[in-house]
């Protein structure tokens, strides 16, 4: 299949679905893309943080998009994450990834090193130059602690380096300064991160969703985007405030005990355990699980929202 | 050989020299490991953040370990950079780099995600639970945007967990803390990364010095380090304040075009290529090259240090 | 006049023109009100960040506020900052402002200190107790460096010791947040500081927008405000969008050689300079003026505005 | 009296007591004073970070200001903070500190805004211009957010801009470039804020510390400071240990509980009214107060450290 120009629609980061010893648990990982496919989504992103790329290991990653690809077999977009510090890295990643499949990579900024946006530009220009399949942005200022500046992605779009941007900033006046701006560039796709704003980001012309939630209820947030195409605010609205809701899974976990990725990811793997979709909870190390009591607390807010 | 406990001495953060295609530039890199062996530095560093880590391949990191430990042949102990996100990625290039033959790793806090200080150190736990060889801490928030607390790091060595720690933090308050704190277990090595304070760390008690800047000066920093061993402060002193003056090399490259990573790893290449140890003072992708006109004031600072 | 309950509509807060010689210019401030006023904003928030108070000494504060509450008479609601590090000395803001006959103040979390949540809601619940009129709390991380959460003002607006939020924080999703919450604190206002998603947060229920840009520009927010309120969000959607273009001149300052204050503040009094409505576009020092380069170019954004 | 230039020695930031009700308490705020003078201390800054100043309103800190210069009649030079968010608001400080008395007046960086370093060094140029007293920088960047350069400082320095700089930002390399760099400028002081590595400091050159901690126990650092000064680096060392051992009073407060600040502060505080120098320990609004069982635990460090 082509890779649409430009990508639309709700594309879950999916979820990496681990057994008890930390293994991928690939059939559990191809449940959670058939729940996810059948829910009607419109495209898979692997290897992004809610997949807990940070975390995996070069053989995992590889086996979590070969896995995937080849269970989809083109029914719809894959996209993988090709997370790493600096261009040649993630250059191999992009390597390993399309050699499985992958019909698109994400490439965060530069981290760990302390980068000028000019050389941004040029980690972008070169990942371009060198990638067989297109490349977005991923924009995701609390991992790498650079925030893409819009005018810096729009000049990538213009200049057809970049095939779209994920914003997990949070920020959605510079979100709404890409999608104004990228109306001149046709097939450069704007997917919002977040998961409490979709919404609003579809209503601001985004292209399309990715947010970690639509593993627990990916019919929430294909119905949201229906609406919001069929241009149904109010239905739209409705919905969005259902999902941010269940978005207070995120909050169980103690901050006291654990940091913010063991909180959410630990949330979404006890929802998709509670809900029956993949068999163990597990995050990988060093993240903290979440205890009895917290996961009983996620429970109770699943089943208010009518998922349990 | 058995690794030192503690480590001690002069042990460079060794750069990792590239042809202009980016390629490792074995022989170069071997002849700057003659250069810093031949000034009597006690141990060598390789695959820190000076040595562009975060920058080279995982084929790139192997290839300096198995060129370097095989060159030195044991005449010093060699540590590698372990530099990842999170556990089992560190714990697959602690595999890679004892393969190669390194007799001790470093290791950072995880980075990209959100972690609790217990997650850090559950990282730490089980790092050194499967390492073959022992762990040093690598305290350096500049790149990994958490500093690692004196106490955390005293528990972990009051345990056997860690063998030492390298601060790169520059907070001489809370190094005190580490070497104060550090009496009581034998065989723990408290290093700085400082180019610009040894003489004050090795005052306080620091076993050693890893300064980037060693790579350039290697004679000075051994000087220092003799000098401070044998209790001559004054003479230490001078040599430091020499070194300082030196240090100045990493600010030519200009701020308003280039990050503080090319300015200063740029600095330490162009330097060594002026002082003909290596060939090229080319630096890995996306870095921003010094400007002809940057690398001539850093040949006048080089001169004005009788180093050229 | 009774503050109301909750306060909606456009607020702008309104600059402080000042003379050559940095004193306040009255006739020039009064004239901004009266450009406000017969725009048909709903409010005034004087003594705000975007009126400089960061900048002003007392004296000129009290004279700020008794121009501009005399001016208007009772005929729409004065609201002041009250911006100080601490409590105490909110206090005297407070009496100051209120003296002056301010009906309601605007007050950040503490600054300058190193402050906890429970310290920030010890704050809030202090003054609130000694204040004559109704507070509200002022979120605007980028001056304070703290996040007020979500749920801390919304305990606040249930125990009545708020009576609402000016979000300055650009987190559309922490927004919603309040905006839902608040729905079961019956007179409690939430306000975005936002000028480029005033029509999304008005969308998600938001009772009325403070935008500095209104100084510029009130008919357009008032005209904005009017068409969320009437339900017509596409009429809504391209005001909001014609304002978003207009904020362009808020990026004419270079950021090479001034701070966001100056190039914000700059902008927006050079705006009302050309536009006729006061008398000089001098900012506050330290700040660094606009180049005459610099207001070329935001002339010609103003004139595609429909401004000049 | 002239004021020295430099200035060097032991200058405490000294405690501002207050009573329970949260005025100044001038008694015991004459008895710190005497307890710190006799103690042979060099000079006094009153309302700095540790005094409280911004907690404190306009008319506590004026009349902080008179009752300690009236209590010491120009027997040693008193320093006052004039603290505030910008150039005139400081102006009017220094106003009020020079007219009660002070000699020297010590000046943030601008903070609440954002401000580029050519806006800080024309705050400090227009407030010296317009200071009778001299004027030292004060560089606090966990306060003010702004680390300032040292070559702005030591510009700054070179046209007698700047008297002075207290720096209380932990770096001692840049420390160390002030130090170095203020060689060639005869007048211009360099004073430590640090209370755990004023050894080293002062070993690098440094003209004087301080140090909040030289409230509880200024006779340690005025014992250190002469060690120092007469060149017996193991005697300044082992008196150095035993104040980083007291330190750890400031480590009682709970930092799930309270703010930094509090900890800190209350600490201070709960040890001089233990030594029985203040009459009463309550910090300011909205700081948390340390429990008993925390200040029970403090009384075990003061007696330890024999100061009980």
């Amino acid at each position: 299949m082509t890779f649409p120009a430009p990508l639309t629609g709700v594309v879950p980061p999916v979820c990496t679905p681990l057994t008890p010893d930390r293994e991928v648990d690939v059939p559990s990982l191809l449940r959670l893309v058939d729940h996810l496919v059948e829910a009607g989504v419109h495209g898979l992103f692997v290897l992004g943080s809610t997949s807990e790329a940070a975390f995996l290991t070069d053989r995992q990653r590889a086996l979590v998009v070969e896995a995937v690809v080849g269970h989809v077999g083109g029914a719809l977009p894959v996209l993988a994450g090709a997370i790493d510090m600096t261009t040649n890295r993630v250059l191999d990643h992009i390597t390993s990834v399309t050699a499985a499949g992958a019909q698109a990579v994400v490439v965060t900024a530069p981290f760990y090193t302390r980068t000028h946006p000019a050389e941004i530009i040029r980690h972008y220009r070169r990942i371009a130059a060198l990638s067989p399949v297109p490349v977005l942005a991923y924009d995701i200022p609390s991992a790498v602690h650079t925030k893409l500046p819009a005018p810096l992605v729009l000049g990538l779009a213009a200049d057809r380096v970049l095939a779209g941007v994920k914003d997990s900033s949070g920020d959605l006046g510079a979100f709404r300064e890409l999608v104004n701006g990228a109306r001149t560039h046709a097939g450069f796709g704007v997917l919002t991160g977040s998961e409490v704003i979709a919404d609003a980001a579809l209503e601001l012309g985004a292209d399309g969703a990715v947010p970690g939630l639509a593993n627990v209820d990916p019919h929430g947030y294909v119905r949201l985007y229906r609406l919001a195409r069929a241009g149904d605010r109010t239905g739209a609205r409705a919905e969005q405030d259902r999902l941010c809701a269940l978005f207070a899974i995120t909050g169980v976990g103690d901050p006291a005990r654990m940091g913010g990725s063991s909180a959410a990811l630990g949330a979404f793997k006890a929802a998709l355990h509670l809900r029956g979709v993949i068999d163990c909870p597990a995050t990988a190390e060093p993240q903290i699980p979440l205890s009895g009591e917290e996961t009983e607390r996620l429970g109770k807010i699943l089943a208010a929202a009518g998922l349990l």
